[in-house]
């Protein structure tokens, strides 16, 4: 069995951004030998997302605004108790979901003609770490 | 470690289809050999979810509405400027997700009771996959 | 390659709850001797989820308020006529999903700074399982 783990470090210049890592999780899993197993993509903090889909800047857009609609940013959260201004980051996050793990057939990601693997970030403009994580043989 | 990993495809006849797929997992998993490990489930496409939860008509209908109140239907998504009609279809593959990890016990997948898993069609009538990979020992 | 696995039960006094269950997770990846690989937290039932995110009260608060909003008790849930009346649980099921699977670095759960592994009850006071499997070397 192999392992091979690397971390991705992020700081958008925006408060939400949304960023294409597929060539770096195939650059991993280049590097891990693995032509069999499954590679886990998952932030490591709680205000961002990792999710698979289409790149084509239309429907990220139409993600953005469909996130805002069902997790808007609210001034009256709970959690802004705490001094935070990020509730809606947070649920964001829930929403899309915080990781995916991808399938590695012969040596490769086998994802589908379309799918490509996003970073989300819902409160940016700060250091925030992705990690990746491959296993197999 | 053992790796096994199959295909299925699916070309339903309704726009969405919600099938119980849970047979071909078992299948996958007994012909692997495996009897402690994971077996990955995942869409290749990026406008259809798999998700595990109950077989019961009723609560399908109701997932159905459900979905579609939340990420509805619309003429005037963004992604549409391409050509495409089926933005909403993104939005719930998002919003269900593409894909479970299932644990394998004693050979079997360990499913707690009701557990079932489905494959969510949002935008059917072609050709589309899903990916099955096990892995373990 | 090593393969561990545990079942936690529930059987909460309220009807919702969340529950921090890092400590159990990472009590069984230490037991386990695995040092890289994945561990799997998976809800055995099809009404309770499992999520990571902040271990903050008013986040936990916002993030019940949020759920009830977007996945509502109603009377006249199609699935109802089965007699239940949970219908609104499986569909908060579905939107938190009901797994995570965190990576295992060095023997110990490689998770963010603020990250928490939660098990959130959405039709409690009855007994229910979470099962732990930690996959690796």
């Amino acid at each position: 069995m192999k392992a091979d783990t690397e971390y991705l470090w992020f700081n958008t210049g925006k408060h939400r951004d949304f960023i294409n890592i597929t060539d770096k999780v195939q650059s991993l899993v280049r590097r891990s030998g693995i032509t069999e197993g499954f590679v886990l993509v998952s932030a490591m903090h709680i205000t961002a997302g990792v999710y698979v889909n289409d790149a084509e800047s239309g429907l990220i857009a139409d993600i953005e605004e469909w996130l805002e609609r069902l997790a808007p940013y609210r001034p009256d959260y709970r959690h802004h108790a705490t001094g935070e201004t990020n509730g809606d980051a947070h649920l964001k996050s829930l929403l899309v979901h915080h990781e995916v793990t991808v399938p590695i057939t012969n040596g490769r990601l086998d994802l589908g003609p379309w799918q490509q693997v996003y970073y989300a970030e819902f409160d940016g403009q700060r250091r925030k770490r992705v990690i990746l994580k491959a296993l197999g043989e």
